[in-house]
């Protein structure tokens, strides 16, 4: 199936987006040790927090010590957010293991399609972000540029100044794109963002087909979006299904879900797409995300332990789809004992990776044993069920047409 | 957008498939406050209960009191899940307000794929499910149905067998049809179920073309699924988008996300679509729910005020997209006020429902107070982008072109 979907590169945010709006007095230790661990799941590309003034984003306080600690692992590309000058240069100083160039390259225009948010975020205004294109422009025709990128953040909408429609983002970009042609440099590349979590899935799609349609010379997508009302996820998906093995893909998540802003207006409700969920839906698409999902929901319950309390995902808390042995599925967790007694608490369901002793002592409300001849097949190597052969359609106990 | 879309009928399943899987000690005069709540929100399709044996499920032990106490709201269909006659005969003492003839009213083919999970969760095979299919045929045919249905429950995998693929699912179905079409009757209405939380996208839309190619006078679908990977709301979305208008689609979920049973080896983690994340991604498809976003969410806090933790969806935590008055949404919540000071926790980002008191205190730290010509705009009625006016594009600080 996996020819059918785009490349996907994808980013985990959790120690950016997720540490920003927790509690600023979180050990550095654990954020480290957090670190470490994600390094050990897979996972390619991961940020690592911010160099931002300490004074409204204390939980960032302490990058230099978290730089100077944490164990990089060879293959994965960190970075870190600069939002300015001060930021990038303070970042250089940890590059190496950090990579200072994070993106695709390609000259971009963008800019925050709400002027409320970019204000109460950054202290510009989105007329600040647009005076800068065509200091983009020109240094793109100086450096001799082939490709360039359009793009907006904030595409679907505000909590400020409300919905923005797929007309108007393809407005903004129109214009972005009319840029590009004056200065002679092709667009293949297109950017949605989504501070506030508006992203709907069905924008995605129309965005998508509406941006193909138009230039099918762009095939370098990101999407950037927030799970404030639990669309990211089903956002990831609509992306994943509108675009083609022709295409690229950047997606952003965060274990466990958690990560947002002070500035936007939701906190920690707005959350991001659980990265744990996303790479499992991509993996049971043929998509080879490369992550050992045992290892990753390891680093699910390791953030909880920090932040003492229970994150949003879903696959950290009933485990992967079970493997059956004979799917070909690159799942470590096996199918359940059918003699396991009730699963009734959070705590008994571990038993995915903890074992039976998770759920022992649990009501066994059975007479005899549980048995089954679908079972017993399971054991033989047999598939569960022949869809060109004999099982179970011949046996005397399936229903037959009487003609 | 409407026309594009299948007709949808949703059913809130909480005090089914959520309270089963819950504390039995809950008061049930708490249980029926939630009851008459739901009632109060414009769902138009409630599950009650279960009439089942409090031997195992002691939750449902007071389903009398409840049936006897609650407040029935006109328009409301509410129905209750039975397991056998003597569960039907229990429910048929409370028709009114209980309507007990359930589902579509088309006779219909039924078992689950997974034979250990029927076993452990009615005691019964999945041979003993398909020895009730010549009693439907022929008691179809005695009654001159013209139309039928096909249908499997675990449609996706199972914890304890693990995956089917969409080619098992199809070879089943084949089968069922082969059946009716013995029988003389039409096949209309096709089902998917999912007690264990394998529902996958992807899967749905392979199963709604392949059917709709195979047998494109099947109109009626059905899609109960679980939560437990987090798949449910795409799973709706998926399914909303590979239907069309010439379908119907019912739908389950309930209200947070919560429930499961003790039988599918995920317990409390198994959850549900949350009813209101579902609802608010209908309504921005142009869906029209009849469901009051407002009410809805005080049943989620209300729930959770039962339970004495948070749920799983997350339109309660960060609230609807909030209109902003002139985009002819159908929503209370409106854009937030710009210079509203940082919002962090999940009690501040309550303002969307308690007003700015909830954020009261919280750092502001804007050195002037935030505005923006975008907001002027929308404080006139104007649109904040116009797509083929002049704002922005005309503006001195749009960028153009140089040609």
């Amino acid at each position: 199936m996996s020819n059918r979907y785009p490349k996907v590169t994808y980013t985990e945010q959790g120690l950016r987006e997720g540490m920003q709006i927790e509690d600023a007095n979180i050990a550095i230790d654990d954020k480290i040790e957090l670190l470490n661990a994600l390094g050990e799941t897979g996972l390619k590309n991961i940020v690592v927090g911010s160099f931002v003034s300490p004074r409204y984003t204390p939980q960032m306080a302490r990058m230099d010590e978290l730089m100077s600690k944490f164990k990089p692992i060879e293959g994965v590309t960190y970075t870190a957010l600069a939002l300015n000058e001060r930021g990038v240069e303070r970042a250089k100083e940890y590059s190496p293991p950090l990579t200072i160039e994070r993106g695709s390259g390609r000259p971009s225009l963008s800019c925050h399609m709400c002027d409320v948010f970019v204000r109460r975020n950054t202290n510009r205004s989105q007329m600040q972000e647009m005076e800068n294109w065509p200091k983009v422009i020109a240094r793109a025709i100086e450096s001799g540029a082939k490709e360039a990128g359009i793009g907006a953040n904030a595409s679907f909408g505000s909590n400020f100044l409300g919905d923005f429609s797929v007309d108007q983002y393809m407005a903004l970009l129109e214009h972005q794109h009319a840029l590009w042609e004056d200065a002679g440099i092709k667009v293949t590349q297109a950017s949605m963002g989504d501070p506030m979590g508006w992203v709907h899935p069905e924008k995605v799609e129309q965005i998508i087909y509406r941006v193909k349609e138009k230039w099918p010379e762009v095939t370098h997508w990101s999407l950037h979006s927030h799970n404030s009302r639990g669309m990211a996820v089903t956002s990831h998906y609509a992306a994943l299904r509108a675009l083609g093995p022709e295409d690229d893909l950047a997606l952003d998540g965060t274990i466990g879900g958690f990560g947002g802003c002070p500035y936007c207006g939701n906190g920690r409700a707005t959350g991001m797409a659980p990265t744990e969920d996303t790479m499992h839906m991509m993996e049971d698409m043929g998509i080879d995300t490369g992550v050992d999902l045992d290892k990753l929901i390891e680093t699910v319950w390791m953030a909880e332990e920090i932040l003492g309390r229970q994150l949003w995902g879903h696959v950290s808390r009933a485990g992967p789809r079970p493997s059956n042995g004979i799917d070909g599925r690159n799942v470590k967790t096996k199918v359940y004992d059918m003699n396991a007694p009730f699963v009734e608490t959070l705590e008994q369901t571990k038993h995915f990776k903890l074992g039976s002793k998770a759920y022992e002592g649990g009501v066994y409300p059975w007479r005899e044993p549980i048995a089954s001849p679908y079972k017993d097949r399971l054991d033989k190597g047999l598939p569960v069920f022949e869809v060109d052969g004999d099982w179970p359609w011949k046996e005397d106990w399936f229903p037959k047409p009487s003609n």
